[in-house]
Order: structure tokens, then C-alpha cells, then sequence
């Protein structure tokens, strides 16, 4: 029986654009579980599962029901552990948190600055006003305030990957010699702004273009199956 | 026998202050493997071992000489696989190039502003010239320009933390439930500070000083056998 997993969508199921959804959807892939997509908007996820979780990516599979990208991460290595590891050891388990903590506090808030209204224009009438009302309290402002420097957080974004930069002079993927949960979790942020946003973040010259190229490469194109935003 | 570990050093031998040199030092105490240290001042380092690098830390093992801090973790890993892992695995020891990247890019960076003259003056003359005209040499401008903005980056520093601090929610320390090599390579650029300069870097309430005070007392308080400058 296939693992259901709850995803976010906006207007067009085709196009889901959550970024911790993409980091599940990738780690499925990467154990080679075959997986249905249960589409759900914003306003549809506190009937997911019996509310199990304010948001989603929540994954279900049989009868064990699992919220959070990481620790679903966390449940598919522990339960499929002959399949391809995530982690690479309890090491990389617990590094890849310092990197979803990079990811959140460093990407994400600059991403949040460039796509938070790309994400409102791209919801149906309902969601839209949940999101705006949502985001708008957390951020203490109007979401068209909230992206006003938005073409000065375009320029900057690059500077941010840095740390990704240095380590692929080291190695081809953050997971070392083949991708691990690490590079899905970067993976999601940059697949996130591609799929809802025109914003032109990287250089064709970059060497974290050529790895994210590669990451939409992996497990049959599964992340370059939704098109970029053109 | 034991590992012939060259350090560096300014002025006072009782004081050993750089960065790699420290993640060095804590991880040959994790793998419990007895070391003499070799102290090295700025113009000597090309006497160490024949010239081999042009920085240390160096270690000699026997007759296997190793330079560059990852390189001699990656080095102690493979040769001493039934002591005490400092990666946790091929994908801890891959994701540790991630920490070591955002470390140099970002902890390093704003430390040099703040604590390159600082290094300067522990030094003896001859070291300081040297230093004074490589460093001037490498960021295009005056020691004394490096750290124009010093309290400001002083002030700002606590900020590009957050990674970190953001871990230590999930887990104690990077490594997860107990230290890894990627905890000294952020232990090594805090050390760094703390034995060279008196700036007050970390508040006392934050987790991540916790976790600097709980990194001296590892291995007999092997970092905090090198006193703060006060």
C-alpha cells in the first residue's frame, strides 16, 4: 500500500510549491517508497489526519501517521533502514538538524522577504485570506510591506549560500559522494522559490546552479516535474 | 609514542590561540591519543616537517606527517576507526564540511574583524611584521582599517549564531547526543576569541553559551586549560 502524503497546493494542484513538502517528497523518493499526493490548500490542513498538525507536509503510512519534514525523515530511516540511508549515521542525523537550522533561519527568511506575495497570488480566494491574515500577524505587517525590499533581497540571496558554495568544493552533494536528507532540505527552499516565484536567484556560473540542477535531476526528475515559474 | 602536534603561538607559549590549532588539539583528546605539543610561531611554520604546508596545525604520527585541521581529523578517523568517532559516519563526516564551510565563511569572517589586531599584538616583533604585511597583503587594507568597525561586529556577531542556536533546541550539542569534530570546528573559531580577545561575544542566557562553557569542560577542560583573557 502506498504512503499517503499530505501536501500543500495553491490554485493548481499541479504545482506544489511548500518547501518542507519538497524535502519529503524527495526523501520518499530517495527510499524508493511509492507515495500517493493528497492535495490539501491552507485552509484544508487542520482536516488532515483528524488535525494531527497545524501544518503539513503529514505523511500516513498503514495505519502510523507522521507531521514534520524532519521527523518523518527521522520515521522512514528508522523504518526502512535497508533502504538507501538519508542520514549516512547518527552523525549526519544529527548534522542535518544544524542544516535545517542554517536553512530556516538563513534562507527561508530571505526567501520569505522575496515570495510571500508570489505565494498569496497563487492561492484560491479563501486561502488567500487565510495566508494573509496568518503571515501578516506573525510578521507584524502588510505582506506587500513584508517584500518591499524584495528586488534588494533578490541581489542579496546569492551571498547567503556561501556555506553551500565552500562545501562543493569540497564534495558533489552536502551528503558527500551521493545526496542525503541535508541536500533535500536546501534542495526544498531553493525548489520552493523556483516553483512560485520569476525571481532569478542563481547564476548559471554558480556552483549551487549545477547542484540544484542536479537535484532536480534525481529519482527521475521528480523535483523538475513541476515546471519553473517562467 | 605520541603525535607530534605543531601549534601555533605569539608571544606566550602558555597560550596557544588559533582556531584550527584548537579543533586539532580537541580532537586528538577525543580519540584519547597522547600528543606533545610543538609550539610554532608565524615565521617558523615553513621549518615544520620540511616545509609541508604553509599553515599548521601539522601532526606527525610516527612517520605519517598530516597538515590542515580536516584533513587530520579525516586522517585520525581512518586510522583510529576503534576510539571514539569524530564524525558518526560518512555522512556526519560529509556534513561537517557544510560546518566547517559556514564557519569559515561566516563565524571567521566577522571574527577577523574583530580580533585581528588583537592577534597582532601577541605577538613577538619579528611574527608581527609578518603578520601585519601577509594580512594587510590578503584583505587589501591596514590592520587597522580590518577592525574599524570592530564594535559593531562585536555587537552584530551573536546574530550569525543562530544556526546553532537554533540546534541546540533539538539536540545538545552539534554532534547530536554527544560531541563530533563539527563541534570543535565551532568551538575552535569561539576559542579563538575567547584566548585572544576580550570582547564579549555571548550573553550569558544564550544556549549557545551553554554549550561553549559545556565544550571547555570536555576532554579534563582541555580549552579551559588556556585562561580567558580578562
Amino acid at each position: 500500500m502506498s504512503i499517503i502524503f499530505h501536501d500543500l497546493i495553491g490554485a493548481d494542484p499541479a504545482r506544489p510549491f511548500s518547501p518542507h513538502c519538497w524535502k519529503v517528497a524527495m526523501a520518499l523518493a530517495h527510499k524508493g517508497l511509492p507515495f500517493e499526493r493528497n492535495n490539501v490548500c491552507f485552509t484544508k490542513v487542520l482536516e488532515v489526519e483528524g488535525g494531527i498538525s497545524k501544518i503539513v507536509p503529514v505523511v500516513r503510512d498503514g495505519t502510523k501517521v507522521v507531521a514534520d519534514s524532519f521527523l518523518i525523515a527521522d520515521y522512514l530511516e528508522q523504518t526502512y533502514p535497508d533502504r538507501p540511508s538519508l542520514f549516512g549515521g547518527e552523525g549526519g542525523q544529527a548534522m542535518a538538524r544544524f542544516i535545517e537550522s542554517w536553512s530556516n533561519s538563513t534562507l527561508h527568511t530571505a526567501l520569505a522577504g522575496i515570495v510571500m506575495k508570489d505565494i498569496h497570488d497563487v492561492l484560491e480566494p479563501e486561502d488567500q485570506a487565510y495566508f494573509r491574515q496568518s503571515r501578516e500577524a506573525r510578521m507584524g505587517k502588510k505582506l506587500e510591506q513584508i517584500v518591499e525590499g524584495r528586488e534588494a533581497a533578490i541581489a542579496g540571496f546569492s551571498t547567503k549560500l556561501m556555506p553551500l558554495r565552500l562545501t562543493l568544493k569540497a564534495q558533489p552533494w552536502i551528503g558527500g559522494s551521493s545526496p542525503l536528507f541535508a541536500d533535500y532540505i536546501v534542495f526544498g527552499a531553493l525548489q520552493w522559490a523556483r516553483v512560485i516565484s520569476s525571481a532569478k536567484l542563481l547564476e548559471e556560473d554558480d556552483p549551487v546552479f549545477d547542484w540544484f540542477e542536479r537535484c532536480l535531476d534525481l529519482h527521475d526528475g521528480l523535483g523538475r516535474s513541476v515546471p519553473a515559474l517562467s
